[in-house]
C-alpha cells in the first residue's frame, strides 16, 4: 500500500495556504523546505531513514483529478479561478533525500524539497506521514535486531498495527531495519519480503488433544513446521508432545523445524525446553520465542541465557510502543526573493526547542580513514564544496566553534536526487539493497552511539557559512 | 481507505492452518470465534467499539483472485489441490458485532464469527487489525473530548500517524469518539467528516513580516481565518498583530475567526491573549490551542483556567501515544463436533491472564429503570433467553456468585447481525449516527466508570449457564 495518489491526502490548511499564495501571486516563488526531526526516538543514538520511496511514488504524476476538484468545490472555500488553476497543476519540483537505510540524526535534512512555494507546501503532510512512520519503525527494528543478533527476528505485528497501512508499511520498514521476514502475506507480496509463520492456539484447540493437533500439523508440513507448545502446559504437555512428534517425523525421514514459546517465563522455559530437546537428541529443533517482546526484553532474555534461535516480535515493534511517533517536521528553510536571490528563513518560537536552522542546506558526513563515521555537518548549499579541509565546525545551537576538521577525514554529501522536475531521478534501489545499506551504515557508526541505553550523541555540526548564519540569527 | 480486499491481507499461519484443516477434512466444521480484549486501554473505565464497518466491507465478496493464487503458489507451501479449492472459496459465515460506538469492556465478544473453520480462521488478522486500532482511537478520542467539552476537539494528527491508514481510519475513529472535525482532507472525503484547519508557520515565513502575512491570509479568508500567533513572539508580536488585523477586518464588515497558540505556556498565553482580545473589544475571536495535547493536558489547562475555545489534537490522539495498541485477540470459543453438537473450547495458558472464557456467547447489558447501565453479562448462546430475572450472576474468573439480578432491571442483547451467510445484514449506519450512539452510550455509563484516572470497574459477569461452564473448566 502506498500513499493515496491524490493531493487531497493532506491537511486542509495546506490547500487553503496554497490558495492564499496563489491569490498573493507568490505561489511560483521557489521555496526550499526541509524535513527533519529534533529528537531521536527511544532515547537512542541514531535513526534509520525509511519511507522515502513512498514519497517518490506519491509525487510522481501527482495532480488533481476532476473528482478531487469537485470535492474541493463542495467545501465552499476555494474560488472557481483557483480550482481552474489546480486543473493543470503538477508537481514540478526537485526533491533530494538521504538514501533509505541511512543513519540520520536530529536537525539533518532527511528530505529536502525545492519547488514552487505552493507545490512544496501541499505535499508536506503526506511526506511527513510516510517518512515519520517508516523511519520510526526501521529504527525500532534496527534496535531489536541488534539486540537479537542477525537475521533471526520475525515481524509478527499485523493484528495490533495501527490500521492496514500501519501493518503494511511497518513490515517494509521492519525489513529495512533488519527483520528476516514478516507474517503479513500481503506485505510480503507488495514488497517482496519473505513471509513466515508458525501456528495459532486455535489450531491446537480445533483437535481433540494437543498430540493429535501436532501430528496433523506435521503431516501437512513435514519439513518446516513450528509447534506452539503453550496452549495447555508448556513443559508438562507441549514440549513432550513436540518431542514425540519430532521423533515420529524423523522415523519418516522428515524433521521438525521448531517449537514456539508464547507465554510464561520465557528464559526458564527456553532453557528447559532446549535441555529436553537436546536430551531427546533433537539439537536441530529451533526455539522461537514470542509474546510482548522488544529490544529490552530480548536483551534481558539473552543475558539470562535464553537459548532462543528466533524471535517473533509484533506489537512493540510495529507500533513502536514505547515511543510511537517520530516528531519529524517540515519547515521552510529558504525562499526565493523578488530579486530571485534565496533568503534564509528561520522560525523563532517561544520554545527555543522549536527554532529552526535557517537556509537551504547540504548534509555532509565525515568519516575517518578506517571508514568510521566521525560527525555530520550541515552547510549552506551555496558554500564552496571545498569548505571541509582543516575548517572549524560550529554548534547548531549556539553557533560557537566546537571542532576542527582533520585533513585525513573524508567528507561526502549524503543527499541524493530523488525527484527532478517532478520525475523520479532514476530507479529506486531494491528493498534488499536498502536493508543492506542500513546494516552497513550502522556498522560504521561509533559503537558508543549504538548502545541501547544512554548512547553517546553523534555530533551534528554547522559548517563555517551556516555557523555564521546561525550567529547572525541569534 | 478500507482493508485491502484480499484474503492475503492476513498472517501466513492463517493460510497454512487453513490448508491443514482442509487436509484433515475438518475445514467445513462450524466454528465460533470471538474477538475480545482483556485490558482496557489508557487505564480507563471503558472502550468505544469501532472499525466494525471495515470488517463488513472486507468480508463482503471476499475471495482469492487468480493473482492471489499465483502468489500463494509462488510461496511453495500450498498444494495444487488446495489452491484449486481456494479458487471457489468464499466467505459464507455469520458475523455478529456490537454496534459501532458501543461501550465495551474486557472479555466481551465485540465481534463474534460463526463460520466454517477455515473461513473463521483466515479472517482473524484483518479483523483484529481494523477493530483493535479503531477501537483504540475512538476510545482515546472519547477521553479527550470528554475532558475538553463537547464538539470542540479538532483531529490534526495526519503527519505523525502510523502510515496512510493510521491517518485515515484514525480520523474516522476520532470522529466516532467525539471529535468535531479532521484536518485530513482525504479522510473528510472518504468518510464525510468536516475538514478544518488553521495555518502553518511556513505561511508566516513566506511573507516579509508577520503583519503582512496575517493581512494576506485574512484577505483570502475574511470570514473564517485563524491566525497562528507563535512564529516570532506570541504576546509581543503575534497577538498584537492579530488584533490589528481583526480590527481592519471589522472595518470592512468581516471578522477574524480565531487565533492559534501552538507553543509555550498555553494556559498563561491563552489567558493573556483572551484578556487582550477582550480589551480590544474582540470577545468573539476564538482561541484554538494545540501542541502535544492529550486528555490529561487539556484537563490540566482547563483547571488552570485556560480560556481555549477549541483544541487541535494530533499525535497523542491518532497514535494513542500513551498506550498505542489495543491488545484484542480472536479466539476459538466453540467448535461443532462430529455429532454436530457445539463443543466449548477453552485455552488454559501458562499465564492465567491468557486463559479464555469457553463457549459461544451472547452479550447482555443490564440497565436500571432510569436507563443507567448496571452490568454486562456473558451467557452461553444456548441458554434460555429468560435467564435474567432474579438470577445469580457469576465472576468470569472464578465462577463464583457475585451479584443477584433485580427484577426492575432491563436486559438487552447487544450483538447485532453484521454479516449473514457472507452478505452484509442490512445497511451500515451513518458515521454521524455512530458518533451519536457513542455519545449516548457513554452518558448511560455510571459516572465513576468514566473518570480519567482510576475509574471504577464496570461489572462484566457470567450468567448461570456460563458460570457453570467456567466452574467446570477449573
Amino acid at each position: 500500500m502506498t500513499l493515496p495518489a491524490t493531493p487531497l491526502f493532506t491537511d486542509l490548511y495546506e490547500l487553503t495556504m496554497m490558495q492564499g499564495y496563489w491569490r498573493e501571486g507568490i505561489h511560483r516563488r521557489r521555496a526550499c523546505f526541509e524535513m527533519f526531526f529534533r529528537r531521536l526516538p527511544f532515547g537512542g543514538g541514531y535513526a534509520v531513514a525509511a519511507g522515502i520511496a513512498d514519497v517518490a511514488i506519491f509525487l510522481n504524476g501527482l495532480h488533481f483529478t476532476a473528482t478531487d476538484l469537485d470535492h474541493l468545490r463542495s467545501l465552499g472555500m476555494f474560488s472557481a479561478d483557483f480550482l481552474a488553476y489546480l486543473r493543470d497543476w503538477r508537481f514540478t519540483g526537485n526533491v533530494d533525500a538521504v538514501p533509505e537505510g541511512s543513519c540520520v540524526f536530529p536537525y539533518e535534512p532527511v528530505v529536502r524539497v525545492c519547488a514552487p512555494l505552493d507545490q512544496g507546501q501541499v505535499i508536506e503532510s503526506a511526506l511527513l506521514n510516510a517518512v515519520n512512520f517508516q523511519t520510526l519503525i526501521a529504527t525500532k527494528a534496527m534496535r531489536i535486531c541488534r539486540a537479537a543478533g542477525r537475521d533471526n527476528v520475525l515481524e509478527f505485528g499485523m493484528r495490533r498495527a495501527q490500521g492496514a497501512d500501519g501493518a503494511l508499511s511497518a513490515a517494509r520498514a521492519a525489513y529495512i531495519g533488519g527483520c528476516a521476514a514478516t507474517s503479513n502475506v500481503e506485505a510480503g507480496r507488495q514488497y517482496g519480503i519473505p513471509a513466515r509463520g508458525t501456528q495459532a492456539h486455535s489450531w491446537i484447540m480445533a483437535f481433540p488433544d494437543e498430540l493429535t493437533a501436532f501430528r496433523a500439523y506435521c503431516e501437512a508440513y513435514p519439513e518446516n513446521g513450528t509447534l506452539l507448545v503453550d496452549t495447555y502446559d508448556t513443559l508438562r504437555s507441549g514440549v513432550p508432545h513436540a518431542i514425540q512428534v519430532a521423533h515420529e517425523l524423523e522415523q519418516k525421514g522428515h524433521r521438525l523445524f521448531g517449537i514456539r514459546l508464547d507465554s510464561g517465563d520465557l528464559a526458564a522455559l527456553a532453557k528447559e525446553a532446549r535441555r529436553r530437546l537436546d536430551e531427546a537428541n533433537l539439537p536441530g529443533v529451533k526455539i522461537v520465542a514470542s509474546g510482548d517482546l522488544d529490544e529490552y526484553r530480548v536483551a534481558a532474555l539473552l543475558r539470562e541465557g535464553a537459548p532462543s534461535d528466533q524471535w517473533g516480535i509484533g506489537t512493540r515493534l510495529v507500533t513502536a510502543q514505547d515511543d510511537p511517533s517520530l516528531t519529524g517536521v517540515y519547515k521552510l528553510a529558504a525562499l526565493e526573493g523578488e530579486n530571485e536571490r534565496w533568503e534564509c528563513k528561520m522560525k523563532r518560537s517561544d520554545s527555543t526547542a522549536k527554532t529552526t536552522v535557517p537556509g537551504m542546506k547540504d548534509l555532509w558526513r565525515l568519516s575517518d580513514p578506517q571508514g568510521r563515521f566521525v560527525a555530520d555537518v550541515l552547510e549552506l548549499e551555496t558554500a564552496k564544496p571545498d569548505w571541509m579541509h582543516s575548517t572549524p565546525l560550529f554548534s547548531l545551537e549556539t553557533g560557537e566553534q566546537v571542532l576542527m576538521t582533520n585533513p585525513a577525514w573524508i567528507a561526502e554529501t549524503i543527499l541524493r536526487p530523488l525527484i527532478r522536475e517532478g520525475i523520479p531521478a532514476g530507479e529506486s534501489p531494491s528493498l534488499a539493497a536498502i536493508k543492506e545499506n542500513a546494516r552497513r551504515e550502522i556498522d560504521r557508526l561509533p559503537a558508543a552511539c549504538c548502545e541501547l541505553i544512554d548512547p553517546a550523541a553523534y555530533p551534528v555540526l554547522a559548517g563555517p557559512e551556516l555557523g555564521r548564519e546561525i550567529r547572525r540569527g541569534r
